[in-house]
């Protein structure tokens, strides 16, 4: 990757030049100025602004003219200057650049202008750069605080890429506390042109990093993004917070699945795709940044808790159940080892409740059992201060041995004031410490949580389509679609459509007069369902369109009466075929699906499942994954859902036959891969029981835009 | 209540006895005594310690008997000494004790005997005591400190009464960081006299305190706690911490509400009927400590907030969202105000980001500002460390006027270092702040969610019962049942008791034979369900016990037979009695709900509500009422559940008659107070619409025990 080397210069440059450099008071330049020097920063400075001939005792320059031989342009001038200094880069072949200065696209249009002004030049050179409008950017190791926050990061192996200048400085001056050390800080800022796929992919192979913490707000370029994601979660543990939630922005969606789904669920989706792990909120992220500042990792979701307090045990234990974890009963060899350390009035399971006078040498002994123990993948230790405990001293003997061990050993001190001190004495050995068992526990959520991802990261898709597919007429029937503007596709299209990828589909006749629903009805046989015809009416229940369980021609008249005359005063302006009329599926043993398909407008087409029929808004049951599904992630995919529970034997139907149903969701994959024009499809109901499976109802959307790609 | 001139001795006594008072080190004895004379109790102080002539200087008497005029005694002997020590307390006319001293219940079965034996001494010489096995009693105002704790609580409102030692002394000694204040702390042991509802019958009529936290493993007298309960949430926020949630008993269940109810979920809709704010772990309950430490309240939901990061008003937003808080867009007033202070760029909307360069000034007339806002009814002002920000500035700016406010005002200081000062002065001022924007945010989500519960402690519940419930025909039918020793009733008993309170209820018919059957079919009209019928056969459907749908007398007789021949086969003990047939339902507007009644062990009977049909357990969507329900509590119960979206206009349905469905509850409520033996009830489903409702299936279990009462 090409933008990798520019990185390496700003990362780890010889030489910079620092345009907008001053002594002013307050400004911008001198705050960036000091800090490179504050850090003593090896290579050569260059300030560089024609209103001074010093700045802090360097030599300063009027333009780049005066300078050779720099690495990176650190700028800090006004937005309107910046393109002109961008030029002159050029043409001095400096080629990498952190563009500080604000008053780009987050002002409004003019800066927007400006904003792509840049860009253009940077093409034109071949610079790439970080910024605009940033914090900047840290890289400790190198000595480097290009940034012009208050803080000056201590070294480790932490990076953290935040897009919010702000969220940075807080979450560095939080870390100052607890002496949590960073490989590499990056502010993106407006991140016009590097963006978090280059810094990702940098970090991927970056030897002073070991694990990434991220704060998103969005994602320009998310094929870059989904890979750099990839190729640093293969080797770190990286834990990414995304903001926006609850705000998601105006869609217009015609599918349940689009009502049920948020843009937000498919980022999670492709966040843990990606192999990271996701978290909420802030104060996750703090406990996140202060686990992985210690290097243990967990393989595996089994934890173990000692404690000298039961209820604090008990509140542990409880979180942990809630994250699922694991937690295992002490096996025998480590029963008979607590049984010789502690009074026999201990809890005998785990949590190991220790009692209230445990002693350091108790603490010691016991936790040291713990971490020698092969069924659990990592050791929360809990103290309370009672009167008897003293908290320094058991610190104290925990940090003596903690290096030995391999596995996570994560200390609880509960309390403030008499626990202050082994707090201390925990972060200079970088041992994660925190006040609370439910955070401690969650901690350790975060480790388990990484190694689980590392297996969906390992799933590659089979490259190999199904033989029976049948593009070619797919492709006809959303051509004419696409020709006529039609952006949803009739019933018989749909059908057709999903029949040439061979699902199975109810049989349906379409019927003009109630004389015609009848002959349909009975060369299909009773009884049938009988549906409104209208290119016009997605939710055809909504507007009295369906009728149920017709076993007379009787029946079948006045339902066709009923459906036309609702249909016609429920939306008048819409155009009516007529009905369509379907052999009602009867089989006890069916179970009701759903399985959608969706655009998501940053990470492409996804693919839901969960439980179907006319209550899917109510019982909201969906899981989402990212197409291409292999026999895995298919089986993970149903495996998210509540609707999996009923997919067994349940209320006395036999297991429907699930490799139908996988075999199912991968030809939906394989559509979608090959027609990204699909916009919205809703499959509801898909019936499926121990023996076959059939799609009775189904609505499809296609991107009239652009008519002739893809 | 009697118990309460106890408490006042225990809480402000004018003389103290100390059985095993000493000045052995490391002895709890010397401890509590200690504690006693630092705290600089102005009352009289008896050591008594045969041991010992003096104890630190006071007279030390080897007996009561040496002793006149004692308000309190605190016993921390050996248990083994108790029983005397409280027979001469007794004899001497001291009626209140805190028993400290450990080796009762909690170490097995000889300490249980020892405990009932103190308890009947207590009784004889009516005796109130806290404890014992517990860490003792704190009352500043009284400066009493009677506990072996290594802190001293600060004076303030919050009283904090916990079952677990350990976690008193955890919250203890982080609250001492913060300067956090306290009225009273209970350490309750295991509390085999005074328990929870005692205390919170105290706290509730104590002026000295404005709020009460509460750390809950389980309770012993549900009457006297949810009384005591209520007395307190009417005056004071009362937020409680259960642990233990995922560790329900083993209990035999039979119905589906069994299933989908855990023990825990009882104790939530317990303390929130009681008007407390339950939270789920040690971190929010510090949260809810910090933010009651405040005495403003919050009088709704709407909540304003401040930031000078863009980036953190995102994350506070997300989860205000989360936590069911409204964001109240800024009225014109705000808004012009808000124009006149802030630059341009301003947000313009609610999070108000006063953008990263705002000075102290700039803080200062917003929060202004927005305090005297009348459409929010709290504000959470952030600060984000930015090279601009001026932390301790801005603090001291909002520490001069935030008294003046009557809304509550949460600080949320992002960061560390630069922030700890800050921190600090806002301890000082009782201000709470959070140095992340969600724990802000929950941190007003407890007082407005404590402002929510006001309004259903609030609830009476009607005392009329419904004039047409026949209780003397349901009376009959559970006696028959309990004299017969069934705990299960059969399903035309089931449908006469329900018919007995007015509940509309499907006609069926028994049939022993396909004859039978046919003809009961051509009696109630096609199309028909059929089902066995065994009074050992609960759940019909996971026998294979239940055809719906039938059309034809053919059909009924191939039902009949393979009823029959699959619930042999799947339950071949069972006793089959034949089939029930019934017409089927088939309103096209009918909705699927499910009511339930379930007994538990410590509140008794509750109610509860969803989603019904085959999949309730896959939907798992219920809400618990505790009886007597009236009309408030009823909507209440409903709106909880997702099943309340489809009682409105639903997909081309006519909204349903809801009150009917809210008179069916209250029918239930009814029954259910009026027989306390009916142990578990499912309705499923009801089928209710437009028009009318009808309970198509049920089923009842009542207590077989102790026949001859309720």
């Amino acid at each position: 990757m090409h933008n990798q080397t520019h990185l390496e210069k700003i990362f780890q440059p010889r030489s910079i030049a620092v345009f907008g450099a001053s002594e002013r008071e307050h400004s911008v330049g001198r705050k960036v100025f000091c800090n490179l020097l504050n850090s003593q920063f090896a290579g050569k400075l260059y300030p560089i602004n024609p209103k001074h001939k010093k700045v802090f005792g360097h030599t300063c320059y009027a333009s780049l003219n005066e300078v050779n031989d720099v690495d990176l342009a650190v700028i800090v001038t006004p937005a309107a200057t910046v393109p002109t200094i961008l030029r002159q880069c050029g043409e001095k072949n400096i080629h990498s650049a952190i563009i500080i200065s604000a008053g780009f696209s987050e002002t409004g249009e003019k800066g927007k202008e400006l904003e792509q002004n840049i860009l253009d030049i940077a093409k034109q050179y071949q610079i790439h750069f970080i910024g605009p409008n940033c914090l900047g950017v840290m890289r400790p190791s190198s000595h480097l605080n290009a940034t012009f926050d208050n803080n000056d990061a201590l070294p480790g192996d932490i990076a953290l890429v935040s897009q919010s200048g702000a969220i940075c400085a807080a979450i560095l001056d939080w870390a100052m506390e607890r002496e949590i050390g960073f490989s590499t800080i990056v502010s993106m800022g407006n991140s016009i042109d590097l963006d978090f796929g280059d810094v990702l992919e940098f970090l991927a192979h970056d030897k002073k990093t070991k694990s990434i913490l991220l704060y998103i707000e969005g994602v320009h370029y998310p094929e870059r993004f989904m890979q750099g994601l990839r190729a640093a979660s293969a080797k770190k543990a990286v834990i990414a917070l995304k903001a926006g939630r609850n705000t998601s922005g105006v869609r217009a969606v015609h599918s349940h699945t689009g009502a049920l789904v948020g843009d937000d669920d498919i980022f999670t989706a492709a966040l843990n795709r990606g192999g990271a792990v996701r978290v909420d909120s802030i104060e996750q992220l703090f406990t996140a940044a202060q686990v992985l500042s210690n290097s243990h990792r967990a393989s595996g979701n089994k934890l173990m808790i000692v404690t000298n307090g039961g209820g604090a045990g008990v509140m542990a234990a409880d979180h942990a159940t809630d994250l699922n974890l694991t937690l295992p009963e002490p096996n025998e060899k480590l029963l008979s080892t607590l049984n010789s350390i502690l009074p026999t009035a201990w809890s005998h399971q785990n949590p190991i409740d220790m009692l209230g006078d445990a002693t350091p040498e108790r603490y010691r002994q016991v936790v040291e059992a713990c971490l020698q123990d092969e069924d659990s993948d990592g050791l929360i230790s809990i103290l309370v201060p009672v009167a008897m405990s003293q908290p320094l001293h058991v610190a104290k003997e925990i940090c003596q041995f903690e290096q030995q061990s391999k596995k996570p050993l994560i200390a609880c001190w509960m309390g403030d004031k008499q626990s202050k001190s082994s707090r201390q004495l925990f972060a200079e050995h970088h041992i994660p410490c925190f006040s609370t068992p439910e955070v401690a526990v969650e901690a350790f959520s975060y480790l388990s949580r990484y190694f689980h991802n590392q297996k969906l990261l390992a799933q590659l898709p089979s490259k190999k389509m199904n033989s029976k597919n049948n593009f070619s007429l797919a492709k006809k029937i959303i051509a004419t679609a696409q020709n006529e503007k039609r952006d949803t596709l009739t019933m018989q299209e749909t059908k057709q459509l999903l029949a040439s990828i061979d699902l199975p589909i109810t049989k349906s006749i379409e019927a003009m007069t109630a004389d015609e629903a009848v002959s349909a009805a009975e060369q299909i046989g009773y009884p049938v369902a009988i549906k409104i015809l209208s290119p016009d009416i997605t939710h055809k229940q909504d507007v009295g369109g369906v009728k149920l369980n017709i076993a007379t021609p009787e029946a079948v008249r006045k339902a066709f009466d009923n459906i036309m005359s609702a249909a016609k005063s429920h939306a008048p302006t819409a155009k009516m075929l007529g009905v369509t009329v379907e052999h009602m599926q009867q089989n006890p043993n069916d179970r009701e699906l759903m399985i959608g398909v969706l655009r998501d407008p940053v990470f492409g087409s996804v693919i839901t499942f969960g439980m179907g029929g006319s209550l899917v808004e109510v019982i909201r049951d969906r899981a989402i994954g990212l197409p291409p599904l292999n026999d895995f992630l298919a089986r993970h995919l149903i495996a998210e859902t509540r609707a999996a529970k009923m997919l067994d034997e349940f209320r006395g139907k036999p297991p429907v036959k699930i490799n139908l149903l996988i075999d199912i969701l991968l030809r939906i994959s394989d559509l979608v891969i090959e027609f990204p024009k699909i916009k919205e499809m809703d499959i509801n109901p898909l019936l499926i029981n121990d023996k076959d499976a059939i799609v009775v109802d189904a609505r499809l959307m296609i991107d009239t835009k652009n008519a002739n790609s893809g």
